[in-house]
């Protein structure tokens, strides 16, 4: 029960080679095998050609091996084939199987061609896996105490057959050991501050089995702990909990949420929480934040709406920015944040209002302003507060930055005037 | 010159073998490395564990191995060490890259931590990459004719060093044999549909040596035209130009550009072109619209702005739409939309305007109002046209879809302005 289990994935595909898929259906099989505390060491994806899926199963070591693709009834599906050689055994016509193809095609209306019933031809020495989705079937087999499980590349297939059967059924022989993942998702900070920031605690961290990864995207630092531990299910649980705990009393106003939390779902729930609502005004994010608001069902109840006040006339005719502010402060500064911020929150007569205001690149810098200077203004009950940030990047990432930063300045001034400590990164 | 040149790639990351990252930068490598002929025969992805990682590079055969990951400043990233273990070699401090580091923390306003400068302690015995994104270094290693490159797994600080770098320098070295790629992009019509559409052109291929692929995405289709030929380029070029020729006489309206031409470049060009500005309002699309827009550089010689008109209090305020307008016929309706467009241009003063209202769901869809039901409106010197559409999906696929929609209705309704032919999908 407590031993490690691990798993290969083989993907079979042409498709997947040259770019024209992208292998999410490695992603999905990895994160469902960590859930019930299977170990995927390595995945290997190759093209339909039997020399290499040949090599791909001889190579594998472990105790899993989950492969998919290549069961199609054209010619260039040849998975099959390849197993049979690699597990001494022959193609023979499953009755059972036919008779399941027939009457899938009888329910729609059609007759079977003789390339559909040839996926009733599958190898002797093999558990037929049912495919209640699609004509090819899978293909379990066992040799040694290890196990080869052959899927359909479909997603929707492969997903089915993967929940409904691979799963239990490799929990029940296997009984993998206990496994815990959490991962903490940070904003405000570099992969390289974090690391700092958090190094004492990290050290802390192996004593308790418990391993670190940090996994940087634009804006957000996500921290994912896990544990394979050959203790309980509960204890391992505690074990990591308490580091949870433990990162979230040294860096509190970092961590936004976690797992599969988005920045805008956790600033809306806020917002629906105190009844509160919100307008935007964007300059240099050009709508990508009113965008992410949007992204979240259900927004409407909080999101009245927005300005992009692109040019500067807009900036003066929809939001009231004066004519000599704009020319004597600069359309990226501190005035003209706080004045979009605190025009857009009267014209729409929100509870709150953010507003940016910065140079996105390429062109556009100065030695005062370079590109990625941006401005961010939040306003609400009690007047307006303004934070001056320097993003790195291309055009792009400036944007993505900007508008992260402005959805955290928005949630740290809503949890601050709650009295929930104190609200770094406030101006510069 | 004509030889079979091969490459492996080896990613490098729990994050993938867990689920939590797709493995993006395997396809967009396999995707380049096929357009300049060099063929992708394994993907073998493995955790930040020095064992997996060595084993992998022992295992590739290939005459490329591209590998990706675990090149970052904290404790999880080993790749370094397992490479000088590897090949034999050990690491130095490199006293360029520690400058260029120095030099990127400058600009930023801040002091580089130690971590940071250790990303300048490099291989030995290796040919340095450059990043100019970032601070980790690639790493090329070449034994007895073979090539190994270790790149961040960042993807754009890949993307630039695979651009600027890696795949000029592959191609230098190895002169893979004639590749003739092209891709034409496509939009209104789905996959079947225009399959339907193209198919006597599409038989057509194979007798010049073409092959055909559909990339479909959402809100547009990419046709990929490939051949592989060992006769001179010059002549590889005009077959495919042939046949590129005929599909535009057979689907001009559909083609909206090439390569990686996007629709919003595409849309910002006639406009610039023309010398005409172009202001929004959105409610479905909830600014997705202008973030795509102002994703362009130097929009800001044509965008003037827009507004988020999301709640009906702000199309009234804002757009001046009629309130027994919204309760007679309801916000997603073909008056308001075109009311949305006039309002906008009228406000800001632009040539042209573009309006969306829909349900983009999960909820709000009734029985005559269904989940992805959209109408787009442009506004212009000749009027206002409306077209509306209903798109499937999710709530994100049907704010991109419909995104993609209304930059395609304003295309053709700029080009169809100047008697560019018929501009189907107008109204239902």
């Amino acid at each position: 029960m407590a031993r490690d289990v691990t798993a290969t994935l083989v993907s079979i595909g042409d498709e997947l080679l040259i770019g024209q898929t992208v292998n999410t259906n490695a992603s999905w099989m990895g994160a469902q095998l960590a859930r019930v505390g299977i170990r995927t060491v390595r995945v290997v994806t190759v093209g339909d050609d039997a020399t290499e899926i040949e090599r791909a199963l001889r190579e594998s070591t472990t105790d899993v091996v989950l492969i998919t693709g290549g069961l199609g009834p054209t010619k260039d599906d040849i998975t099959k084939t390849v197993l049979c050689a690699h597990f001494g055994t022959h193609l023979v016509r499953h009755a059972g199987v036919e008779e399941r193809i027939r009457a899938m095609f009888r329910t729609m209306g059609r007759a079977p061609l003789e390339a559909n019933l040839t996926q009733a031809d599958l190898p002797a020495d093999c558990v037929v896996v049912p495919n209640t989705r699609g004509t090819a079937s899978g293909m379990w087999f066992t040799r040694a105490g290890r196990h080869w499980i052959s899927m359909p590349g479909v997603p929707h297939e492969m997903y089915t057959m993967m929940t409904d059967h691979v799963l239990p059924e490799l929990v029940r022989l296997l009984g993998p050991p206990t496994i815990v993942h959490r991962t903490i998702l940070t904003t405000g900070l570099g992969e390289s501050q974090l690391a700092e920031r958090i190094s004492a605690w990290e050290d802390g961290l192996a004593a308790d089995g418990i391993s670190l990864a940090y996994l940087p995207h634009p804006g957000m630092v996500r921290l994912r702990l896990s544990t394979y531990g050959q203790d309980d299910p509960v204890a391992a649980q505690e074990r990591v909990q308490r580091q949870v705990d433990a990162l979230h009393a040294l860096i509190p106003e970092l961590i936004f949420g976690e797992g599969e939390d988005r920045l805008e779902a956790v600033v809306g729930r806020l917002l629906l929480e105190r009844g509160h609502t919100l307008s935007l005004a964007e300059s240099c994010t050009g709508g990508e934040l009113s965008h992410r608001i949007t992204s979240v069902p259900g927004c409407s109840a909080y999101y009245v709406g927005g300005v992009v006040s692109y040019a500067n006339t807009v900036k003066m005719a929809e939001l009231g920015i004066p004519e000599d502010m704009l020319a004597l402060e600069g359309a990226v500064s501190r005035a003209v944040a706080e004045r979009m911020a605190l025009g857009v929150r009267a014209a729409l007569g929100t509870t709150w209002s953010v507003a940016t205001t910065g140079v996105a690149g390429p062109d556009g810098g100065t030695p005062e302003k370079p590109v990625g200077t941006v401005w961010i203004a939040v306003a609400g009950p009690d007047g307006v507060r303004a934070h001056k940030g320097h993003y790195a990047g291309t055009r792009d990432l400036v944007i993505e930055r900007s508008a992260m930063a402005a959805l955290d300045l928005l949630r740290r001034t809503l949890l601050g005037n709650e009295g929930n400590g104190p609200v770094p990164g406030d101006t510069v």
